[in-house]
């Protein structure tokens, strides 16, 4: 997606470390125009890798939200967040898996009711970053558990030098991303593609 | 919004203590078509109520973005949600407030960078509900801090019986709601209008 590559060479700052800093497009500020053409993206994207008759898109509290909801509008089917933590007053049925937040630094247990994700759905999952891949994984186990079929997995951004794809590869789905950065310099600088 | 009156009454849960539950439409799973409506329902709110010129929609993470997002859209201007928890990366000058999540029973501070929010903007806040407005007073202590306008506020759900709308009165903005609650036979059941 050309319009993501340029926003995130011209805005996305990189803090050393491999973490890029996207706060202006995706992580805190949402900009309505890019955000419709990345859920057109993902839809077009998921099209083109042969992904049909998708139920639901799963994602991630808090900054999946945004992605799966655009991809939820241009695919016109429901999406389901993953909580972080299991309300007080969340009392169904409940899928959960872990991940570890490596910009937090602490492990993190993900929900999703089983009332939103059942046997029956065919599930695209969506998320901001590939990076470790351990968020997505997690939502991966939540698809298994549900026994729902897992059709495709979608990330704005890939960090190619963080080798989540290949955590991913044994689920043989398609694994897209819209714009991939990588390290070069030893790690002082990034490039996009 | 009939549609979403009609949705609250069909699949809403009441838990007693002043608790709706709207996992299936608003906290949990999120409907394409219900949510893009509601986006337009706000933009259609506010310039109903003279609400003309803004820059920019504030929300809180996590249960804001939905409804902050397809406003955004609607409205076709920039989104920002505060964040709950201050990123180690996250090195802008920070606008700061705390807030009361009643059903998390705890406190919680909110944060925006200056970055994404100054003197020149005009906003409009969103979130899913208005209850004792705690998260909402937050937002507007934050776009004050920042020498913002403040122009109206908008919520999914307004639970009148918690008088969260009279706590926000002294701001002189229009305040408006898709749909509220409010519970009968002394706060056993709920009615919507």
């Amino acid at each position: 997606m050309k319009e993501l590559k340029d926003l995130i060479e011209a805005r996305a700052e990189y803090l050393g470390n491999g973490i890029l800093k996207a706060d202006s497009f995706i992580n805190h500020q949402l900009l309505p125009g890019v955000s419709t053409r990345m859920g057109q993206a993902f839809a077009a994207g998921f099209k083109a890798r042969g992904v049909t008759g998708a139920t639901r898109i799963v994602t991630a509290e808090v900054s999946g939200i945004a992605p799966a909801l655009v991809t939820a509008l241009a695919m016109d089917i429901p999406m389901v967040f993953a909580r972080k933590k299991r309300p007080s007053f969340m009392n169904d049925l409940l899928l959960e898996a872990s991940a570890t937040s490596r910009t937090k630094g602490e492990d993190v247990s993900l929900y999703i009711s089983s009332k939103y994700l059942g046997p029956t759905d065919r599930v695209v999952i969506v998320d901001d970053f590939l990076a470790t891949a351990s968020t997505l994984e997690a939502l991966c186990s939540i698809v298994k558990q549900s026994g729902a079929t897992l059709l495709a997995i979608g990330c704005i951004i890939e960090k190619v030098f963080e080798s989540g794809r290949q955590r991913l590869e044994h689920l043989n789905v398609p694994i897209i991303s819209l714009a991939r950065i990588d390290l070069v310099d030893s790690g002082s600088s990034f490039i996009v593609s």
